[in-house]
């Protein structure tokens, strides 16, 4: 059979103006690829009902078999999605009083606590967030919204048929969940028919450039794997290289073997086989060996604590920090010696391995990791311009030291920095250190 | 003169598929609504050629002045803007030698440093980025790829005339600085015709919900103020709430008179009548008094000292910072008494307090922030709930402190404790402090 095709609209002023993010439209694509659905378009539109109008029609002259749209199904006046959708699929737009009973049940307690707003306006909101197209399946909500599943409309030859619409709300905290619903939804397993779901395989690499993967490519296929008959998507990210493969059962051996291939060639680079993130890894790694950990920050300012200190439960390893941002705090601190300052500079291999040696010392960890370098865009010289990083980790076994030329702006050097931070850790895991 | 109108089209399988944000759809949002244009919609299509051409068909089809695109310039076989906006445009397709001669002089330094990479291939690559619509005007590469300005096609009354095409580059570092040209390019202005640049005001608010607002707009109205004479947009990120509003010269007057209602209204709330953010206006204050800055994160984890170095020059003023994760950390490193740590728990006002002290203290600085607190999604208990939130700052005028409750996940309450730290220091440098 083939593959169905899908199209997501997004609806939102601020999201179309640029004052948010849309995070719907990559996440739903994400999930699409999982269901093996090919993901056409995502439309950005504001709240102008012209322009949701169009870019449903437009959808629909695609011949897709899908449409999904996130955002405006809140209460107030300008959120217009439903009613949109009910005359876009020619249906009548009706009261559901058995929902505006389930969603009055979700409100009335918050209604207590708004002030100055009359219970006459909360009705009527409640009201209008209970309208639904004849024939759709009401998803319940995880907000105040629900969504709706709207079957295709194909009973009159003198128009276009419409594609399966799924409404959901735009906020990412209902949408998602709300999701996990619609993935078992016998109006969406309709729409995409025989679309299986994709084993989805990730492989990380650091410190290969994207271009020597085109290389590998090539000669993968050489050597008789069938590269292309399955999908690869790549993407460079923070200085590592994220490899998704998405195969069918009959494809496996395919995918399977590509896998291999990578690990074969670039063996050193593929740092995860399983999908897990370097901040995972270094966690896991820490926890196994039974090791705290510390930082000493200088050009990353916090950064790199703060992405240790990112995931739940890493207060197990994680004891605290030093930002050294200033030569003071380095010498009060760390303990680093001043002689040491002035004889390399703050920026400098000898530096950072005494703001390493310090840290492990004064927060008493078992690891210490510390960063120094001039992330710009003022500060740097002939001899150590903007991007010039030094990165030492010491542990139990002995330390491990970096000495790194990034490129970017300020933000991207502090980002790099601190993502190769975290590979130095990952090799000190594993057992690497500098000869003495 | 009616408003002229634009479709963005975003092209690129990683932006489509979730693995890069789009920044450029956003991004020329912006600058579309500087310029007066009315922005329609965003859209966002992988490499596949017919989808591409679909999306233009569609703007074109709505009738828009403006059409811009963004990526698919490279050199490699997948990498077709250009030849599809020639198509779609029916302008024949040629190799511009003198631009071809101008490409070559930029990618002959670089080539040199490819290893494997034959000069016959680097040459057609060349080549193909050198490959222009007839009549289009060339836009000189930033990069390698050169953009592409290309008038509308409106000679032949048995096809739809197409409108002016503007072709970018995908990369934001190059997108972005040859926008710079296309502003004041002949065939952009005849595009948008009479538009007016417009004035763009951002009024930045904090502790106000933004249904508040809604409240203040119909009292405005109410007031006589022409609140829907002139556009204005809102947004809501990390806790505050931005409000921008675009004026011509003849809609000054309302604008003027809005933010003057909003100033009045929601003085206290108000910490940004000119635009500036709460990171600039804490680091500009504290530049003003001659006083240095530090930290003492729990919660926060290093975010608060990330962001206080997030700008360049910063280390005019941060000195750095201690992340106590630990209590052994707030002990040793802080001076935190244990027993006030066993006593109130490391997240209480006594244990902030003492935090911010210690860090003034040890850091050696004028001010010094300090945030404990209950990120979740673990730790939580009936007293002290996930999103408990202490933060305090001590400077040379006293000491101001806050209980907070906040709300969301880790992520958001991390988020949304370093944005109220850092309102706190902007009360304290006006002078707030907590009575003795």
């Amino acid at each position: 059979m083939t593959t169905p095709r899908a199209i997501v609209v997004v609806t939102g002023t601020e999201v179309l103006g640029g004052w948010v993010a849309d995070a719907n439209g990559p996440w739903l694509a994400r999930r699409l690829g999982a269901l093996g659905v090919q993901h056409v378009s995502t439309v950005v539109v504001g709240d102008r009902p012209e322009d949701l109008r169009s870019a449903l029609e437009h959808a629909r002259d695609q011949g897709v078999e899908l449409l999904i749209t996130s955002g405006g199904l809140g209460p107030t006046e300008d959120d217009l999605t439903a009613q949109i959708v009910a005359e876009f699929t020619h249906r009548d737009f009706r009261l559901d009083e058995a929902l505006e009973g389930r969603i009055w049940k979700i409100i009335e307690p918050m209604s207590k606590r708004w002030k100055g707003i009359s219970q006459e306006a909360v009705r009527e909101a409640n009201r209008k967030q209970a309208m639904v197209p004849d024939g759709a399946a009401v998803l319940e909500p995880v907000g105040t919204a629900p969504g709706l599943v709207v079957p295709p409309t194909d009973d009159d030859p003198d128009r276009p048929p419409t594609p399966t619409v799924v409404v959901l709300p735009g906020p990412p905290p209902e949408l998602q969940p709300m999701w996990a619903t619609v993935e078992t939804h016998p109006g969406l397993l309709a729409a995409i028919g025989g679309a299986t779901s994709l084993h989805e395989s990730t492989v990380r690499l650091f410190g290969l450039p994207e271009s020597e993967l085109a290389n590998t490519m090539r000669d993968a296929r050489a050597a008789g794997v069938a590269v292309d008959s399955f999908e690869i998507t790549t993407c460079m990210r923070g200085g590592e290289l994220e490899v998704v493969s998405r195969w069918t059962p009959e494809q496996e051996e395919a995918g399977r073997a590509f896998e291999a291939f990578l690990v074969e060639r670039h063996g050193d680079a593929v740092f995860s086989p399983d999908g897990r993130t370097v901040d995972e890894l270094v966690l896991d790694g820490l926890r196994e060996r039974g090791w705290t950990v510390g930082t000493a920050e200088s050009c990353t300012g916090g950064l790199l604590a703060g992405r240790l200190t990112r995931l739940p439960g890493s207060s197990d390893v994680v004891e605290g920090g030093i930002v050294s941002y200033s030569n003071a705090v380095k010498e009060q601190a760390l303990g680093v010696d001043p002689a040491l300052l002035a004889a390399h500079g703050a920026v400098s291999p000898e530096v950072a391995a005494a703001m390493a040696a310090g840290a492990r010392e004064r927060l008493g960890v078992d690891v210490a990791i510390s960063t120094t370098g001039i992330a710009g865009p003022g500060g740097g010289t002939d001899d150590k311009p903007v991007g010039t990083v030094h990165v030492a980790v010491t542990g139990p076994e002995g330390t491990l030291s970096r000495h790194l030329r990034l490129p970017g702006d300020r933000a991207r050097v502090r980002e790099l920095t601190t993502t190769a931070a975290l590979h130095l850790v990952r090799r000190v895991l594993a057992g690497e250190h500098d000869a003495a």
